[in-house]
């Protein structure tokens, strides 16, 4: 079989780098370019433009470059081919990174200790042992699951929930609607790697952290969202802070991005904010493996890392 | 063999907790009481007064509280009997949190999304990963090693240098002084675990910042002391600052502690300062091991983690 030709259509990332690497192996169109080209068996999307792949005759798979899928089923005109999941190990690592950076800082009181060191306090606070601590991540996929692993070897009590039952060695694990009350209930600190889905949309409201184990001693429970913005509620974090339901929070993400310069999480002392940059999509890294799929696609083999469409993720 | 009594004799730290726990199996005499006191067989200490000890006529083994010892042998009168470490899960686990908390900030760059916050700039600078990182530690004894194996399992390079050659798998190690320079001119950042002894004070100077690997897009080299304060030149560490030796640091320990208002260390804009806080000796864990070496050691066994007095530590 003929390579077939890849269609490059990213909304907010620089195609540049991404489409020099394709390159490599394949001939690379730049969307606007391609439209109902007949050559093209491949789409690589970020938010791509609405009814843009139904177009395409013979299109064969859609690549995401970023770990979520949701952007994708925001096209009313999706076409009925593959879809084909970012599993790549830089990205695991750096989304473990960030969840251990996150919990470290809550856990060993950073945002305690920075008010201190401004001014010129020297006080030790009492510190409780990692164990005393229950990190409770949503989601425990690849992401959720690697960050797990490494939580536990700190000493971590962990706790875990998704959607069905997902068994790992050390970590209690929750599934369900039916799970969910007691994880929470369980869970000091909430970590959340969910894929954005009609299901999860808005998930993070005041209810469900309204659930979270408030323990003497802890100071409240914190939230660390690294999945989606849009499993969130800015306004409802915002009122969770004010009323003490959380001590703190580490957001990544969130219901607008870039987050408005109007929005008070910016100037929140209690909220540490990055730029949706907790794990990021290196084409160095990942487009070997897209290539890699396509190559072993077009010799017959199947394609690896599906999204289940029905789920959505 | 009868119990013997401890002398309980700590300066800067509260001596009730410990006091409560240590008499629940012995009698617990509290300096200044007990002076010469011939039933006394253990002192329990963290910068005992000097010359205390030395009229104790019937001592067996001095325990310090903390991890170091180096203020045990302040004292000019210290009698020669074992010196008990303190070798515990609990000060270990404490420090490896540290330790990573650290790296993993100076690695995804919190100083620089906090002060982007401060602006409401939403801008995600380039990530390098982990594995492009070498994390040089010095110090390889048991908190060295847990610190090295975790940093391990997140995917950076590790370096170990120690005074006597320390293997470690997935660590590159090196020793003594003719490995010091090699070890330096291979790690980008440089975590200080070591013990403090006429050998290691005043260590961390300028000239040996100096020797840390500068490589293009990490934009510079990063210093973590955990250890002692007096292993390292405040002044020092400010002129690398200045001067951009160093991009960074992180410091749990000063020359003087408590750090004086008027080091220019609290208010650098790229200095993190937390109070002696790394790994708290928690008496709840420590006393039950102190307790357990006492009995051991009346009943005939060998006293374990002893200080080897020539080496200092």
């Amino acid at each position: 079989m003929e390579k077939g030709r890849i269609l490059l259509a990213v909304t907010g990332f620089h195609p540049q780098r991404w489409r020099e690497l394709l390159s490599a192996e394949r001939e690379v169109v730049l969307e606007p370019d391609g439209a109902s080209d007949p050559s093209i068996s491949y789409a690589v999307v970020w938010k791509q433009k609405p009814n843009l792949l139904s177009k395409l005759p013979n299109l064969r798979a859609i690549f995401s470059i970023g770990a979520g899928v949701d952007h994708i089923f925001a096209d009313p005109g999706l076409p009925e081919v593959p879809i084909v999941k970012v599993v790549a190990d830089n990205l695991t690592q750096y989304m473990t990174e960030y969840v251990v950076w996150r919990v470290l800082d809550h856990h060993r009181q950073g945002m305690l200790y920075q008010a201190q060191q401004k001014k010129k306090t020297w006080h030790e606070p009492p510190q409780r042992p990692a164990g005393d601590i229950s990190v409770g991540i949503m989601g425990l996929g690849n992401l959720g699951r690697a960050a797990a692993s490494v939580l536990l070897s700190l000493g971590f009590a962990v706790n875990g929930w998704s959607r069905s039952e997902h068994p790992m060695k050390g970590v209690s694990t929750y599934a369900g609607d039916a799970g969910l009350i007691p994880f929470l209930n369980a869970t000091d600190m909430l970590v959340v790697l969910l894929p954005l889905t009609t299901q999860t949309q808005g998930i993070v409201n005041y209810g469900l952290l309204k659930e979270l184990r408030k323990r003497n001693g802890l100071g409240g429970s914190v939230l660390i969202n690294a999945g989606r913005g849009r499993l969130q509620k800015d306004a409802d974090i915002l009122r969770a802070l004010e009323d003490g339901t959380l001590k703190e929070a580490s957001l990544d993400v969130f219901e607008v991005e870039p987050l408005p310069k109007t929005s008070p999480l910016w100037a929140h002392p209690k909220v540490f904010v990055t730029p949706h940059a907790a794990a990021t999509s290196d084409p160095v890294h990942l487009v070997p493996i897209m290539l890699r799929q396509m190559a072993a696609y077009e010799r017959g083999e199947k394609l690896e890392n599906l999204v289940d469409r029905k789920a959505g993720y």
